[in-house]
């Protein structure tokens, strides 16, 4: 396929489609010219401005396929998590602007409904598709559309082992509803997937016989007319015994009232257009179950498919990356920090275990994994049963640390409470890719941690301003009995070229003046710091002197330092990379007015809206928190606390 | 079995035992009056102090062969829920505590770890049990526990259906770990469950030829000691191969490589106690279903166990019920004014549909769901997918409410944020249950929902103070385009009697002065408006002039009161059936800092720890919000408001 990609790729058939109608309007035998040309259109492109790559190569028979064989935007496509959606995006009236994909201003990586009416549903975390898929098809079959209305969720094998994804499938056959499901298994998440339904997936090949028979009896059955509601039942009942004779296999989707077609090659175009006509009119829910290679059609992701999930900027032609393997005498990732100290903390403590959700290489847990595989746990993307397994884990004696994405976390907020504050278990939240995070945009910033952490009983609550920091923190965590433990990072490469400092505790509830002065108190949680501590010096030369705080802990905060700040008696500024509402801002205006202090508050932080795709840089400009705007609002609270209201 | 209950409630081994050793020492022929005497036990007890009996009865004989067969509490029983449990309490030396089950200083109502060791994990919110016992057990194996510490997790049929418990099936077989699930099915949840793995739990007594052919092989190999780890595969590859001779079932656990053993008869104490004998030392994961029947050995019960899942007081002889249906002229419950005005709206508006979650009568959705049936979606144990699912419909034109416990909505965190939020779907949040709920304790407090969902971008989050403002928040809702809308109201009656008023739109973001007064300003959401009102009158009578504020909405908030507030310059005083940290005070302090008004916010609300069980007018005491102590609130801040620090 890579060699014939490359053959056609000087033809432009791809720049004649402007929409799936265009699409639609060509003869079959043109469609793997299409796939061809998207290829080479994803390669050119995404080796320019980098992006997710390698789902969407494996994805573009099942996108141009979908969009033929469907009526977009009519019939609706639900696509799960969106990284294999850009084959979708381009086909659908974007192509031209596809190269301002992921930037401020462009498209967002993401299938986003704001964005074109063929992204039918808000996707970016993982597993919602069957859920939304359901309510549409079910709104279809309340609203009386005519002609009939086909939802297609399009959902990959490590997504499907969800929680959120069981729930859709375990409803899916509860209400008359013609979901399709097609289940695009690349043996592949981000990392490879793990859990039993992956691996019954893997085996269900075992089963091909039986399928290909059952298909073929169907094929036959519905040429003649035979295929009818009255008779699905006995179909069913048929097939059932069929594959008790011809398989020891057994389906589980079948089990679950759904039929399942498959598994059939999803790059293989033909099967998959003449699949999806043969069973696109089918009433009922069913799951069409399609093999991909993940990265399909240039031959070094394929290879190496993880590691071209999102490559960064490449050579399109000899593949080559340019951001390389990070480079000596700059600073690490505050995820290698992490994973590099939790290795070596969990070397002096055989309590300590690791749990994350599908995120090992991105967390960095990686590297405690590679080193003590049997202290690993890699769940999958199960946040709430990464939470409540911990919570296990720690009633019996471990010390579980806990790296899951911040937005991601939000899922397990109630096994937070529940499964872990409750009882005072000491689980240690490793919050990763907290505050907002550049280019993935909306769904992913780590907005929210800081306030919904706040209000558990119980719960330590910090953010380090430095890697120095995290790895106190996480020291401190391990060293003490706190209970649930909660430190928050950000995305990407921190400040300090010497990462590896001597670790000592940060004692909970104290936090550390940086800079003293008596115009306006500053204070701050986490990486922020630094950028405020500009601000203050900058200030300081246009005369203004102001006092700086990195509070370290949100809870319990510190309240001396509070008290010290309201005794002052000036304007007070609070800084952090999280919503305005109900964080370090809210906590500092709860204290001060509960203890009668009288100043005013100013909250810099994360606005309540939900910000688009940009740098981290533009996103904190746009949200009002890099140094130039703390220094203006310093400057414009001194000025007010000469002369307050 | 009830025959024989009465006929040996006189004897008295069920007195002679105090902890779990105490009836291992007894034969095993003895055992069956033990069951008999614990069911009198707890006909007697919970027909004076109400609680969750039909659960209990059924699991009676189950709880008495866990005790007997394993080595608690060394070996480790995790309830799900735990609704079952209070036969293992009384069994685990809290037999004369158990007259003081849920009440404030008495026995919690759910397996409570701070209570006995013997409760080894957090239960009350459904579904956590095999994840937290896959964490014991993968932490027993680390410890290197010797003896092997057995771990079992026991849940009901509808707890299994939950994403969370998929996630810890789907991992159970990722790690070498001992655990056992029981699966105890009386094909009920509270109501009905619902979902595909229900039907198939119930039809799995189709292959019951197989299985007991299968447990009888295996019997044979064990005692011919044939069963060993090598052989266990062999074993399970010959099991499948004659599962699918005897059976065109197919068996969905065994597909998650988790051995299944069943269905056996539950309340057949012999059996139990057997099958648990042979299993108990097998390696490997491995699910036991039990079929038992709710309500078992009450005849009342058996024949209508949904309504004795928590009946209530009621003659132990009769079976009448004390606390009947509802009373002409008393006040309904906040759940039945939902319920009517739900239906009501629903017949003025064909875009309404209802969602629920396992709670279709606990809401009273149940009420519309009696009358328009194809526009109710019960999605079972499921409450992300019910926010999803309702996006779904949302997006395509439906008007979703959602009704869900405060405390279990947390669930669906992420999904309220990214999948319906994030796209302004109008999805509506029947939040039941908000705040303090009484007798059923920590686990089950709506504490939070105001601050989390506060920090929600776009999100409208609201409350009425009384039954006719619950109405005109629903009827704000449904007629306007305001995006996802909250609402929240508490558990049990309200205060009028004549709750159907005409409804009419609350404009979002306008709160309503109820009395004016310069010394104090008192801000209100929710009922609690009720019990200020009645602190403001008895301050005035002690001459001090309190304004009174509902606020009605806590995002938007309303600014002008705010703002007004904020001109009087007088102390402020905040009150909230909701966390202190984050939510209305919060609000208040944050707006108030940010617009440079300089007085003190007095928070009152739930505290910043977890509230043990008691009445709600004892939790309302204990947490300083009730109407006593706003007084003193309001009399204290008068007090320094004329001589402010």
């Amino acid at each position: 396929m890579s060699e014939k990609t490359t053959e056609k790729a000087s033809s432009s058939l791809l720049s004649s489609i402007n929409s799936p109608a265009d699409l639609r309007k060509l003869p079959v035998e043109q469609l793997p010219q299409v796939c061809a040309e998207l290829r080479r259109f994803l390669i050119d492109s995404l080796s320019k401005n980098p992006g997710h790559f390698a789902s969407s190569m494996g994805a573009v028979e099942i996108t141009v396929a979908l969009h033929y064989v469907f009526n977009t935007p009519y019939d609706r496509i639900v696509w799960d998590v969106g990284h294999q959606a850009y084959g979708h995006k381009i086909l659908t009236g974007r192509r031209d602007v596809f190269a301002q994909n992921r930037r401020l201003g462009g498209l967002s990586g993401f299938p986003n409904p704001d964005e074109s009416e063929y992204d039918t549903f808000a996707a970016g975390h993982a597993s919602n598709s069957i859920s939304a898929a359901l309510g549409m098809s079910v709104a279809s079959r309340l609203n009386g559309d005519s002609p009939r209305r086909n939802i297609v969720a399009v959902i990959g094998d490590a997504s499907i082992s969800a929680g959120l994804a069981f729930e859709g499938i375990n409803n899916a056959s509860n209400t008359p509803n013609n979901l399709l499901i097609i289940l695009n298994d690349n043996d592949m998440s981000i990392d490879s997937p793990v859990g039993a339904l992956s691996r019954y997936l893997t085996h269900i090949n075992t089963s091909r016989l039986y399928n290909d028979m059952r298909y073929k009896i169907f094929r036959v059955l519905k040429r003649l007319h035979l295929v009818s509601e009255a008779r699905r039942g006995a179909l069913l009942r048929f097939n059932n015994s069929l594959k008790s004779l011809l398989s020891r296999q057994q389906n589980i989707f079948e089990g679950f009232n759904i039929r399942y077609f498959g598994p059939f090659d999803g790059n293989d175009l033909p099967t998959v257009i003449r699949v999806l006509n043969d069973i696109r009119d089918m009433e009922g829910p069913r799951i069409l179950h399609l093999r991909t290679t993940k990265g399909k059609g240039y031959a070094p992701a394929e290879a190496d498919p993880a590691s071209w999930h999102a490559p960064g900027r490449f050579d399109a032609a000899t593949g080559e990356r340019a951001e390389a393997a990070h480079k000596e005498g700059k600073p690490l990732k505050y995820q290698d920090v992490f994973g590099n100290t939790l290795l070596e903390l969990a070397r002096t403590d055989d309590r300590i275990v690791a749990v994350t959700a599908a995120m090992l290489s991105g967390t960095s847990v990686a590297t405690m994994q590679a080193a003590m595989p049997e202290r690993v746990f890699d769940v999958g993307i199960s946040e709430g049963h990464a939470v409540t397994f911990a919570g296990g884990l720690a009633k019996d004696g471990m010390r579980p640390f806990v790296a899951i994405y911040s937005s991601f976390l939000q899922r397990a907020y109630d096994n937070i409470i529940h499964d872990v504050a409750l009882n005072r278990l000491p689980v240690t939240f490793c919050i990763d890719r907290a505050g907002l995070v550049g280019e993935d945009g909306a769904t992913h910033h780590g907005a929210y941690d800081l306030a919904y952490l706040r209000t558990v009983p119980g719960m330590t609550v910090a953010s380090g301003r430095n890697e120095h920091m995290l790895r106190n923190l996480l020291y401190t965590a391990q060293r003490g009995d706190y209970g649930p433990f909660a430190i928050r990072y950000p995305r990407g490469a921190g400040k300090l070229t010497d990462w590896h400092n001597d670790m000592r505790v940060l004692e909970p509830g104290r936090g550390e003046k940086l800079a003293d002065g008596c115009d306006v108190a500053v204070l701050t949680i986490g990486p922020v710091a630094d950028d405020a501590a500009q601000a203050v010096a900058e200030a300081r030369k246009r005369g203004v002197n102001a006092a700086l705080y990195d509070m370290i802990y949100l809870k319990p905060v510190d309240e001396e330092i509070l008290g010290e700040v309201g005794r002052k008696n000036c304007p007070v500024i609070t800084v952090e990379d999280g919503t305005v509402n109900g964080g370090l801002g809210g906590a500092v205006a709860e204290w001060l007015a509960s203890n009668g202090y009288t100043r005013s508050v100013t909250r810099l932080g994360i606005p309540d809206r939900f910000i688009p795709q940009a740098t981290p840089a533009q996103q904190h400009q746009m949200c009002g928190f890099d140094a130039d705007s703390i220094l203006r609002a310093i400057m414009s609270a001194a000025a007010e606390g000469k002369d307050p209201k």
